[in-house]
């Protein structure tokens, strides 16, 4: 169960571990998906740390997420059979647990791979090394993977959940989807997130900076971000979080047309300014 | 200057700046394409971070980085003009210096606007906005931005070296290619990375596992990384730098030999087993 210190508010901190991350060969795709999930389910995501396959690296970010305090800690990558997937030992370690056999990970790893062998899971005779992925802090629970076969592990540690996944981007998109977003969705509940984009060409950044400035006090609690596309082009997002759902509209509706107002009345300010389009995705 | 610890190494971290980031809108490809090129440089990345666009995230992430004593921090994003552009801040707070208008700064940033509006530097007056892209930590150099305007920053603290850049793409290769590419190569000097890649079909990962390590210890100091591609398909990439191309070469196709040797002896083990293919690329 994920401890949320403010009600409708949850924290999270993403970790990856990879070196083929931090060589550049692998580009980190399955950060931007939790993050787009978990900010759509209402969460709010905090930092992203990606640490090599060392042991003490990964203790090291684990340890500082924890000290940070935040609500949920997702580690992906590490978890299956090599000798550079050591994501287990680096548990361990920031938690201050031994690392031990868990008999119902044991039990997943046979069914996952009678599955995806079609045996009976008599049949099933675990190598040392396909054990390994059994191993767990103590008093950390195996969560099933319904993809692959290296189960998630799940620890409480104070009011901190951390949920550690195998790095495939459709295992972390399968434990995601079935264990960590029904848990968000029963502590954060019933969210929206709304945004609307406007393109705008012909004026600098600096020039609409203020503009955004005074929407975001005028409207608050919307958020602005603005995004240089490019000679004169900008890219402002325009978002609003809330249960309310036509008070969340209105009030990025409303922030919009503030915008464009004041960059029609500064005409002369910034002749050639036109707004490229402004679609409104809900 | 770069000062490195160990001749011929260095070690870096990049920080990336941005909400857009955590919230899974924007994919950080600045980290992969800067952690390629590091690497090929013969550099070593120890750890990717994001924070948020606020001055105490940004402040405290430097502050981690230099505790670790890299050689190079490279901050990318939040240099811009928008209310949202916090990284000078934050490098302040991280240095314990002072923000102050830095002269050269203003210069350079009247130059880029010159040349990209076809002005003559008298013609250029710059917005207070504008100026605030000139703020520099004191102590701090700028460097020129070949693409966008704002200008880097460098910054030296002890034996490491901060280089900060606007986040987008195009300016942060422009940067990176001018101004640390350079200093990199000079202080690195005439490595190579080799690498070879072996996609093998019909086998799993924990069956590779024990040969891969031994593979790794037998021609040390080579890297080996496996990668499941789905159903029975491993990627194994061999990596081996060093400055002499023979012997980092001959290493690299020792090592895919004695695993390509060991997988046909044992093919009564993994049967089904084929090497796919085995492209060398330099």
């Amino acid at each position: 169960m994920v401890a949320v210190k403010k009600i409708g508010k949850l924290e999270a901190e993403i970790i990856t571990v990879g070196r083929e991350v931090l060589t550049g060969k692998t580009l980190n795709t399955n950060s931007q998906w939790l993050s787009g999930k978990i900010t759509a389910l209402g969460g709010v995501v905090r930092r992203h740390i990606t640490v090599d396959d060392r042991v003490q690296d990964i203790a090291k970010a684990v340890e500082e997420s924890l000290n940070r305090g935040v609500d949920l800690i997702i580690v992906t990558g590490g978890l299956g059979p090599t000798f550079d997937d050591v994501t287990r030992e680096g548990l361990a370690e920031a938690f201050k647990r031994k690392l031990r056999l868990n008999d119902s990970a044991v039990q997943m790893i046979t069914q996952r791979y009678s599955q995806l062998r079609g045996l009976r899971e008599e049949e099933v005779k675990l190598t040392g090394l396909q054990r390994r992925m059994a191993e767990m802090p103590e008093g950390s629970k195996p969560v099933m993977n319904p993809v692959g076969v290296a189960p998630g592990i799940v620890h409480e540690c104070g009011s901190t959940l951390t949920v550690a996944m195998p790095g495939v981007p459709k295992e972390v998109e399968g434990i995601f989807e079935s264990y960590v977003e029904p848990l968000i969705r029963r502590r954060v509940g019933g969210f929206q997130l709304y945004e609307l984009n406007l393109l705008i060409a012909g004026v600098s950044e600096s020039i609409i900076a203020p503009m955004v400035g005074e929407a975001m006090k005028n409207y608050a609690p919307i958020y602005i971000k603005s995004h240089p596309m490019g000679a004169s082009l900008i890219k402002l997002d325009i978002t609003c979080g809330g249960k309310d759902v036509k008070e969340v509209g209105d009030r990025v509706l409303s922030a919009a047309s503030f915008i464009l107002r004041r960059i029609l009345q500064g005409f002369n300010d910034c002749s050639g300014t036109r707004v490229v389009n402004h679609p409104f995705n809900s």
